[in-house]
């Protein structure tokens, strides 16, 4: 047998859980607040359906189930040779890669019992079999809230706001909301001369200016035979420090993504003043379903993304056939946990653990101790523990105090460990 | 596109996930409060560890992942033709069928940092393949409690009374535990004259008793090749009614189980003298790897079992190759669910919901709609939404009520709807 977890996945340890669970109680709580609900949908999910979702790279790093009985037998009979059977001619199902494919089947599935528009809190586990080398999860946990149905800046304010507010009350400060318009920064590459369909890839080149600079950028674009005038267009336009919605404006005069970037911003200002929300002109986001804003919050103190969005208004559609806008944005929950769990402040709000002894030999002792925790347990977390030998018990208290709890109970009230 | 959730899985509306989520948080802190701390594990587990479980039927219920790559390409074409090709040459992970195997398998490869007997809460989705006529899910919420590294009684007596107090605190009442000991049982066909290498054969038949009687008991067990002086012997003896620990002891004389039987059930008639514990004789439960006290709880309103476990000495061993007891009961979360939500009762203790309107024309309006909203979240669950035409404002608070709100903000205070 084999005793370690499958690649990319983790075993946690109960002080690990309980940061877990505290840190998804604070925001499902934030997201409630705010008039969201919580809904569910299978890890399972159809392999069609995965298959034909936008999913840009993830639809690589999808786990296939394999099917069962007589459909697998009948599969690999049909085909004429082991080396033309195919992947999908196996499996039937995959786990989900995200949870916005899954939000889109389920609003087009129950849509006849749903308000619109519809405020969604999603908090569930996805996977992706990424290369284990790269220090990737294959199985983790996601935190969205999407907004479904109203194409109106005010869902774009809701989501920021708070996203924010449960990013701030779980202890995370000193970040940083970054905004654009995929719509936008499309307009501003057809303004410099480039044809429409280079701008797909264009956007992903500009997705890693941050990371390979312009010159990165320039080569990789001309390697995919993008370059020229235009190009150095585009480069001169982007380049300009700072870069503000003004900018973005006068190159496409009168973009409404730019107007709608602009309400979004001053809601967001005039709510919330102390959030820094920042236009970056370059943001893009990987998945291959945003249509419209993109955001991406980083935290300075950890130099890394911790939620993102955006504005998926073609993705329901596939489902329903009729064009539903959608705006969802997540949380890195993977990464904040083990932002907090470096950290190892004590989880916040957890109730305090409290040991009762008791005499391991003796039926009346335990039936007493259990007594005495049933009337300890409005307040504490308690447990009954057979009592050590009296040289051993300093060592068991010790050994107790480290491991977190915070008392144990002794002629009639607890005593501090 | 697909629009249903895949056969035997569940799409669950807001309203279902608001009782999911209370029922676990409910649940979780009378588990919490007993000194039990949450693990959690992967839902994929290595192939090799599901099938060299003690599974029982599940094992032929395995969700299998498919390989990935050159894993996959290298399987197929080290088959000679298709025909050749196993389930397990395509498979590398599989979907755990349990939570016992898990933890097993976590407590191998945690011990180190894990105290020792330790009290482990799992809440969490499991996996089976089941014939969807059945009407049974195919993925599902388990939600177990587990005493590891203690054989003495006082584990079963406490998974006994916590899984009480939590069934009592979410709303069932009228449940009763049945108990027995499957050493005992064991002993009790021996002392019949059944030879040992049929004992198990008996069990499984015995375990169907309340369906079949004692008719189809009998003649399946011919069917085995069991039957005779010993079989009749048996039958007489445990169709005895009422058939009490001392009958037990009479054919058993001095067995350790009755008397360990006994202790738990005196303890527990003492800690809570309400709950309803009985000796059942022939209670079996399905798993393979249960080794001693087995239990199950029963509701008389609604017929049928709610909860169930035992303890399986054996297993954590196959994994750490000592000898370690363990004990675990297990709430049927899924079948709980399904009782309380045809209740229809409102979800106990979720925060009322509220609804701020704002003219949808106006930003200024959302602006101050929403500030109004951010001061009444700390008491209410708090939406926005644009205002309707006048005419059609009554149809709309109708069906606000209607979807479980409680009211709406109006004149600078809540108007209950």
């Amino acid at each position: 047998m084999k005793l370690t977890p499958v690649k990319g996945t983790n075993d946690y340890l109960p002080d690990e859980v309980a940061l877990r669970d505290r840190l998804q109680d604070i925001i499902l709580r934030d997201y409630r607040a705010a008039g969201f609900r919580r809904i569910s949908t299978p890890i399972l999910e159809d392999i069609e359906n995965l298959d034909h979702s936008d999913g840009g790279e993830n639809l690589a790093l999808i786990f296939k189930v394999l099917k069962r009985g007589e459909k697998l037998t009948s599969a690999l009979s049909e085909a004429s040779d082991v080396s033309a059977v195919k992947e999908n001619d196996l499996a039937d199902m995959g786990l989900r890669y995200d949870l916005t494919l899954p939000l889109s089947r389920y609003y087009a599935n129950n849509r006849a019992k749903l308000p619109l528009p519809m405020k969604v809190i999603q908090l569930d586990r996805v996977y992706r079999a990424e290369r284990p080398q790269k220090g990737r999860l294959r199985e983790f946990v996601q935190c969205d809230i999407d907004i479904i149905g109203t194409s109106s800046y005010t869902a774009e304010v809701e989501l920021i706001l708070t996203t924010a507010k449960a990013l701030s009350d779980i202890g995370l400060d000193d970040f940083t909301v970054r905004i654009n318009d995929r719509s936008l920064l499309k307009a501003m590459i057809a303004s410099c001369g480039i044809a429409e369909e280079q701008s797909d890839s264009v956007c992903i080149e500009l997705d890693k200016l941050d990371k390979i600079g312009w010159d990165g950028v320039s080569s990789e674009l001309y390697e995919k035979g993008i370059y020229g005038e235009a190009t150095e267009k585009l480069k001169a336009l982007m380049s300009r420090t700072p870069f503000t919605i003004d900018d973005a404006e006068s190159a496409v005069p009168g973009s409404p993504a730019a107007q709608n970037l602009r309400m979004i911003m001053s809601a967001v200002a005039e709510l919330d003043p102390s959030l820094r929300v920042v236009y970056d002109p370059t943001l893009v986001r990987g998945q291959g379903y945003y249509t419209g804003t993109v955001f991406e919050v980083s935290s300075g103190s950890f130099g890394s993304s911790v939620a993102g969005g955006g504005r998926y208004d073609g993705l329901i559609g596939k489902f329903t056939g009729e064009n539903i806008p959608a705006v969802g944005f997540s949380i890195g929950f993977e990464r904040i946990f083990s932002i907090l769990s470096a950290k190892g402040d004590a989880v916040p709000g957890a109730r305090k653990g409290v040991v009762v002894f008791y005499d391991g030999g003796d039926p009346d002792a335990f039936i007493s101790a259990e007594r005495t925790a049933v009337t300890l347990r409005d307040e504490y977390d308690v447990t009954l523990m057979t009592e050590p030998p009296q040289k051993k018990f300093g060592k068991t208290l010790g050994s107790l105090r480290q491991s977190g709890y915070f008392g144990y109970f002794r002629d009639g009230g607890i005593k501090p460990l």
